[in-house]
């Protein structure tokens, strides 16, 4: 055994237990509080289990697409998490995210840090139909809480349809029956009237 | 498109959010407050992509190992966290979880019901090096906290050395090289006075 090396990957272990800590800008489906990126993550990842068969361009390869969701949002440990609707925030985004890759990353032994970079790098670019798919979960899970939270944080912070569909347009890309399901849910939405027109 | 299919997946996926209000006998590094049994589901997947290398008996199958470890706790939504050292509380554990087990895994279409049935009792019985890998992680997470808040929870519920070797020595049925560092941080942990001889 190389003590070295078992001593980066528990670093790394031991720091990604910050990512607990980071909240995101939708709440649990009992809406008793805001859920945190790890929360995200773990959700997305058992959603891939069980609704690969409707991938686009599938089959995929099911391990690369869980392994994507797993560590899609660890960056937010020193980048925060960027609400998809804040125009400002999203702007330094990819700087901030990029600058906390290199450090977050590189606790792990060389041969690692550069595979997980490499996941992640293809999970930002949505090239593959595995980053695809992993986009489109990642997408379909807010939507669905807060579709069960009737709206609760669009309506606090003034989100209209539109800007609803043009966040969740990619969900077509990577899981096309998805999408038909999620249209459903937004055009539910607004009928309910809990999200503006 | 099967509606009635994606229907019961939609509504086993809103179920199993509730697991993020089980709280376990576990804090957070920075001993803010308790984790969740989602927040450790995660933290094992992603424990698995790093130390994989460490299985007994490896190769072993990492996308089955990552599954299992992602649904090991869902049962815990009905019969909730059973804290490790808790005579009691682990007399009708087995009896709790099954029941939960037949309600919360046949939300799913029959097919991914009995998968991932499957799955847990796979992780349950510990008999593939696979299941005996996932089990070494799921000890070591919690005595890695444990060991990082200066014992805090030990020290809460009076736990022993000898309590803490009984509970992790199976880390030494899926992977011996993290059973070695795992004796080196409980008996570190008695030199530092933050777990009782």
């Amino acid at each position: 055994m190389n003590a070295r090396r078992l001593e980066q990957q528990i670093t790394f272990i031991l720091e990604i237990d910050k990512l607990k800590k980071v909240l995101r800008q939708t709440v649990l489906t009992d809406s008793s509080r805001q859920e945190n990126s790890v929360e995200h993550s773990w959700h997305i990842a058992v959603m891939a289990l069980c609704l690969v068969e409707y991938a686009k361009d599938g089959p995929v390869d099911l391990l690369r697409v869980v392994s994507m969701l797993l560590i899609h949002d660890l960056v937010e440990i020193d980048a925060g998490d960027t609400y998809c609707y804040d125009g400002e925030g999203t702007k330094d985004q990819r700087k901030r995210e990029l600058r906390a890759a290199d450090r977050i990353f590189n606790l792990l032994p060389a041969d690692q840090a550069a595979q997980i970079r490499t996941l992640w790098d293809e999970f930002e670019a949505g090239t593959t139909p595995e980053a695809r798919f992993a986009a489109a979960l990642d997408r379909l899970q807010p939507l669905l809480h807060n579709y069960s939270t009737n709206g609760i944080m669009w309506r606090t912070h003034g989100i209209e349809k539109g800007q609803v569909v043009a966040r969740n347009d990619p969900i077509d890309d990577g899981a096309p029956d998805l999408w038909a399901f999620a249209a459903y849910l937004i055009d539910d939405a607004v009928e309910k009237g809990i999200l503006a027109e």
